[in-house]
């Protein structure tokens, strides 16, 4: 790519006029829009569009965009945000026992499929637990967690996340609830993957859940942590078959491969700028 | 098919031996099986196989292939069934203002992909309520339910149950709830299509419910029916890939689909013999 | 509804600015844009659209903005094409034996999933063939085809669609291949349904084909039909999984829910307006 | 598992009474069968089987069932293999530039998924293409092939298989052909794994195939090698779909997920003693 392109976001209750509005902005600036996605809300009234533009001819300000944009906005009573690609998100990662997802996305880190910095990565859980994956000169923090010290981790997490400049924690099967403090000051910038497809089977052991049910697929969900635990507005979801035979373990065995693709594509969607909050739901502008 | 064939099924506590006595005991009676399937519950400690028989020089004498059986049986404590596959379960329909699943069960019927006899449709709404739908010389009996009448339309349709001989229940968006006596009295005969994935979004109008959770996949399941609503053992479900530019209709509409075949599928299992129930929940042989 | 809607369709050489002169253009004849789709193709450097438009406050002249896109097409070089959503396609459905394809269509188009008129039924099986289906006071028309009589049948069909003012034609399981020069002449108004996943499996009998190769996944693909048989661009495709104890008379029944479910997909995309052409591939603005 | 268990596989001609003689030699020996699955191929008129059997009160002596298995396959023309499941196969992995399929299963494979040894790992490039991998001391062979050396390096390869006691190759993304010869000699015991879904997009860069085709799904094949490229028996194949905004390295990417679950899956079966040769097919006794 040999000149920068945008990723501008934004909502806003709906009127006519908008789409004409930024996009005339745009071109006026010398922008070019390569992918524009739109979302009419009909029950809410509310207007949400996603745009990726780039600008051909190197002719485009960015802080001019920034300027016209922010008078659109106005106009529209618009929130919005416009993102420079180059500029990776810094994402902190945290990790209990089962490394799985972790493993997963340093994997696909290193391969150029997450487009990231990774900050650091947290585990309530000492080095060796996680003695098979190399982490490629990333910062690690051991941040154990009793019932006694839990204020004061969680503390001790928060000042990290400051520190490092992280814009995206990634709950990547760390199994420690969040406080409704530490999940407030966190919302809309922390993804949790629940080893369940929700709304079934929240809480605790959810495959043992599953099996005792005997439902016939299986799942897994990514979603925003908000105070109100697995209730958070869900990002992506996705099952598989299974059968009687399956034991409680089988399902732990298969649902590694669901978690895994579940939250990795999670967190490359919000990379992309690609979820926008919309209440208690999310809007996914796949393509 | 020149000659016959059965579908034996059986359970029983698990122990060394069983499925050399009973192959010993079909061979013996000239018996040839076509298709065994087995599972050994290692919760339960039960054993459970669905085997399918003919009889390749008509040797078989099924009275006596019965005896021997029945002396396996004895053996073993176990509970068992066999059936001619050339007999027809007579199942009967039910209904009410959705019709998608009855049409979609008519038509499948008459191509021969659901070996049964149709005993009776039964709707609680009249005959004008399904017009489009032919339903080939299958009596029709319209029994309307109020508040009041539940108990004498129960009453009725129980009858009707016996007095057509009806081996199965089908309700195939039939939208009243069963009274604990009448969902008793067809426990383990009667399939019901809830428009969810269950456990999620029990109750009524469950697509609205998944629209308001914003989840990213939506369902349909098959069960057999209990008092516990909602709970029976499941015999199948399947999903769909929605997106937040769903509306709560086009998440009936899409659902539709699901519910005929996840719908089709159980009714099919149930009349080949492939579903037994195991406590609360089911073994489905599906190969 | 209570005021029209309109679909505008167009593909034109990517330059900048042609959201912003097409979102401009709407705008200020009133008009509310309530979805809009794009594609950027990288390789043909062409730039497609769909949009949806109503008129909140009836102010909307449809010729007066048809006389603005003309004119900003004519800027931008564009293909375009804008309905009125209230007029329904006028579409023929041909049949063979087989009629799953028609009795789905059937069933939707009454349920009112499929916004369309059916202009005539044609087979080359006699209406007994079709009797179990209620044609709902469609015009129904036999027309045989033996090798000698084919130049004369598909001149007696060219003529019904045009008399018929039909504006597709769909192959719901009509089995005869179509000749080059009316395949030429139905070229993007003319959608088959081939039973295999193409490419794999061209020409007859797939499902024996897919069962002698052992595949563990069997497809559907609807295309539109062009002179090249089994070449043509394809609309949607899906797949389910089979087992080795699947028979190929089992193929074929799987396959008829595939098929199904696969040319309702692509019939409605086509009635809404969501497929375009873009060379040998199709554009298909799913949301 | 306190004591030992086995798999039996067997295949012979179809008639009455095998299943009996099997179970009741098994029973015999004190043998308990855990699991059972067979398939009658009504085609071929071939029956195949896969027993897993325990003996609860450590009664079975190996040898003395190896004999009566012995007698019952002289009478029925069976072949048959019987294996401690505590006896894990010996693998060598091979490897070209991509590394995600290998790096999946060494994940798996620490994690205690894939119940086997790794003899040894073989890229054709250096252990520098793979340094983010860490081999966990597995031994690491460099056979760099060009057009010149191929019939060496087959030589040294396939001395290295034998030197190794490996049981099966697994090409896991080893972007090399192999000569006739060596598939020949590998027959049975060599898994590869196609980046299309066969038989569609045989041959070179099967993904840049599939987007020119305009397809709406992608696929992976895993199947046994032989001598013609890319048509041997299939083990296992599956799809995600795709959309017109996929450039041919999206195609590449997603497809990266489809092979790794794909090979993975067929090598665990495999494994576990459920892929069974059929002619020119597969039978995979999943449940």
């Amino acid at each position: 790519m040999p000149h920068s392109s945008y990723v501008l976001t934004l909502d806003c209750p709906n009127r006519p006029g908008i789409v004409a509005a930024v996009a005339t902005a745009i071109f006026e600036q010398g922008g070019n829009i390569l992918e524009a996605q739109q979302y009419d809300d009909t029950q809410s009234h509310r207007f949400l569009a996603r745009i990726v533009l780039d600008h051909p001819r190197d002719a485009l300000d960015p802080a001019a965009l920034r300027a016209v944009l922010a008078a659109v906005a106005a106009r529209f009573d618009m929130r919005w945000a416009l993102r420079d690609r180059a500029q990776r998100h810094r994402v902190l990662l945290m990790v209990s026992k089962f490394d799985h997802c972790l493993a997963d996305i340093l994997y696909r880190w290193r391969l150029g499929e997450l487009p990231m910095e990774i900050a650091a990565i947290v585990s309530n859980h000492p080095r060796e637990t996680h003695e098979r994956l190399d982490f490629a000169g990333v910062p690690f923090h051991h941040l154990p967690v009793t019932r006694d010290n839990k204020a004061a981790q969680e503390a001790a997490l928060l000042q990290l996340v400051e520190e490092t400049g992280s814009e995206l924690v990634v709950l990547a099967r760390y199994m420690q609830v969040l406080s409704d403090d530490l999940a407030g000051q966190l919302a809309g910038r922390c993804i949790n993957i629940h080893h369940s497809f929700l709304p079934g089977f929240k809480g605790a052991r959810p495959y043992h859940q599953a099996h005792a049910r005997g439902v016939k697929l299986i799942g897994a969900t990514a979603h925003y942590v908000t105070a109100d635990l697995d209730e958070g507005p869900i990002i992506e979801q996705d099952v598989e078959r299974i059968s009687h035979h399956d034991t409680p373990d089988d399902l732990v065995r298969q649902g590694r491969d669901i978690e895994r693709r579940v939250l990795s594509r999670a967190l490359l969607w919000h990379l992309e700028g690609r979820v926008l909050l919309n209440g208690a739901r999310t809007v996914v502008f796949r393509d």
